[in-house]
């Protein structure tokens, strides 16, 4: 074959980065394929950006399906987002006898079931690497590196944009919304961050990686997603005197028969690894039967170290198509098709962990004892009491550290201790991850 | 095809491990692959060893040949070690036209061209995922999913023995043989730890990734080598004054047209992620021209993670067969063959870097200047002085920090010093890595 033809539907940030890796590294990806990547077709509706990018006459255009009704072209890259026009595009090109690569996580958490379907029955592969956690193979490793594993945990950061914020306010005690301006000034954060700090893209990133992990469906619906615009300052200072860091959490577990998902703000013991990861990167904490603790990090978002990933999904597509190798060489979703199953996800209210509480009380005899009363009533034993700070308003803040307990007895008592006369906001609550591998 | 028919040689522990998952974790992989990778023969010459595994009536024999010569078995898992009978057997594989798994580091860094030449002859894949860094899939990343990057550098923690050893002396201050008779007692070191904690170890790796990361020929001959016996708790007390932490670190820079390739222990900033890798790990920190800094971090060693990735190489190739790829769907070391050239490796006198030193000084006026006065002769800059510490007979530890210097001015400055008779011992020197990246 003298060369592999593609073509780029999305011109955008990510797609210019994509067509820059192309053009800039040809040789070097030459060197190492063997062959040159040719990037025949580059179509956005958006014709005047300045991309620096000096396109040759006829490749770049207007119309997507000029690229994807392109008998030469042999892989599409759709880097266009969203799940309307971009699905089309998938499913023509699948439909077409194309491999797609994409970085869409939004379109394959929400319909991946029927893309991965579709580009089955079609026998092309839909590549994804750059869907979750940008430049860390993630899906690479779960896929091949992995494969003789039974993944047990998967505990991450996937959200550059929730952790540069977290990191402003644990070190410099400033409140969300002006960590989240900070991450905006930066461009860490879009104009409405709102999927970003709210944990929807978080969540996402997990219904990809457990369906790749355990064998399942992918299942977005059932994910519990807490964001981060609750945090304060005073809850990540608490934190820091127990020797917890406060961070957004992708936390995934394979029960057997169920598996735990669910994003939430979590404190991680210091000495974790996790807990070192500051700014704008991602990290994911693989453990597996076999291997033990695996850990990815590096930049999750991003033109360039998003626009790699894509490259090494093109590269891999391209050396299948110059070794002869039938498609699907490795499944999509990890697992052969018929051996897929659907996975019931644990509902929150099940779940078993330990909890950090913070009550805003009133500085009174007895107050201590009607809530733990409540507590106990529950069923919620407590490890440690603390009773810091300066009162706000006649208030102290009285903070709680529990035992193992379940969330829906945690929910009861703490709507109920709410609901005191004596306790003058509503109740505070963190999940405590104390399961993370300790360094 | 109904199953991939595979053999071992050598079933000593991690070759007990291959033969573990394989069988234990057979529906799994059958899962994944959708195919049953069949372990056909296992060589060992040790009959009587309890591996805890049944093998069927006529799987288990003595002569590795056996195995290797068996028309029915495409894929041959070499885990003897050593450079003898081991690469016999890889050479009579690969001439059978079987392909190869191995994790043999040590006959890859010193006979690997030759090997790869043999394969690419012959048409099959020399697979060696567990060469470098144990479960971490090292190799995977740099061949496939870096492929769109130019690699600048790598800083690695190598060798979980000696980042076990350094950990203990940070942590309890003991002085270096009980840290290493700690390591021996917890299974981490071997009886003779030579290979290990002088750094051999480690430069088989970076002989191999420097290979791969920057297309040129494996060269362990050149690569600088220096151990951790020589490191005391004093030294590793000063260097957490400063903000550093000691680790042994690979240290593999592409500067165009030469790289550097060292192993020594290095002072790191403790704000840097590997500071925070501790125990009987390894970590790779890789920066890609697209990627920036890109982090793996996992078990280097033991049974179980280095033989899960034994199985994922093997996986990867059984994957090429039952979807009718041919061989070097990848090339082995990473580039065409065409294009790998005979890059030279730095010499140590000409690196450039940053210093610390800890003179032991009789305790009199006009010492220090004598000191500073030859570095300064050698051109070497003092960024900081510190003169601190009890007085150890009638002498007190000078301990100083430099700019970017050139290492052999530092050596002749050095040897001159060692040498004055105001100072009473030999002078210490670690290196300082700055450029690592920040977390």
């Amino acid at each position: 074959m003298k060369r592999v033809c593609v073509g780029l539907v999305g011109c955008g940030t990510v797609g210019t980065g994509v067509a820059r890796i192309l053009l800039e590294n040809a040789s070097l990806l030459k060197a190492r394929v063997g062959t040159e990547i040719h990037l025949k077709r580059v179509a956005d509706i958006d014709f005047n950006r300045d991309r620096g990018i000096r396109f040759k006459k006829g490749v770049f255009v207007e119309d997507a399906f000029e690229v994807v009704d392109d008998p030469e072209i042999a892989i599409v890259i759709e880097m266009i987002g969203g799940q309307g026009v971009a699905k089309d595009l998938i499913l023509r090109a699948i439909r077409n006898g194309k491999h797609v690569v994409t970085a869409n996580k939004a379109l394959l958490a929400a319909q991946g079931n029927a893309l991965f379907a579709a580009a089955f029955k079609n026998g092309v592969d839909l590549a994804f690497e750059a869907s979750v956690g940008g430049c860390m193979p993630v899906i690479k490793t779960l896929r091949e590196s992995l494969v003789a594993n039974r993944i047990q945990s998967m505990i991450g950061i996937l959200n550059g944009t929730c952790n540069y914020i977290l990191t402003r306010i644990t070190r410099e005690g400033i409140p969300f919304p002006e960590a989240l301006a900070q991450a905006q000034a930066q461009g860490y954060a879009e104009a409405d961050p709102t999927l970003d700090v709210e944990g929807h893209d978080t969540a996402h990133k997990l219904a990809i990686l457990s369906a790749l992990a355990y064998g399942m469906k992918i299942n977005l619906k059932d994910i519990y997603v807490e964001g981060i615009s609750g945090i304060t300052p005073l809850d990540i200072a608490f934190a820091r005197q127990f020797g917890y860091t406060v961070k957004l959490l992708a936390i995934g577990k394979n029960l057997g028969d169920r598996v735990e998902a669910r994003i939430h703000p979590t404190m991680i013991p210091e000495t974790n690894l996790l807990s070192s990861v500051s700014g704008a990167v991602n990290a994911l904490m693989l453990t597996g039967d076999r291997v033990g603790d695996l850990m990815l990090y590096g930049y999750g978002a991003g033109m360039m170290p998003t626009a790699s990933a894509v490259v090494a999904d093109v590269v891999d597509l391209a050396r299948n198509l110059l070794s002869g190798s039938r498609p699907l060489r490795v499944p999509g979703l990890s697992y052969q098709k018929n051996r897929i199953k659907a996975l019931p996800v644990v509902p929150i209210g099940d779940i078993h962990t330990y909890y950090y509480f913070r009550f805003s009380a009133l500085d009174q005899p007895g107050v201590l004892s009607k809530i733990a009363g409540v507590l106990g009533k529950h069923g919620i034993s407590i490890q440690s009491v603390h009773q810091k700070g300066r009162k706000t308003n006649g208030s102290v803040p009285v903070v709680m550290l529990t035992h193992l307990a379940r969330e829906k007895d945690v929910a009861a008592a703490l709507s109920e201790i709410g609901a005191m006369e004596v306790v003058d906001a509503a109740p505070v609550l963190i999940r405590i991850e104390e399961e993370v591998p300790q360094s």
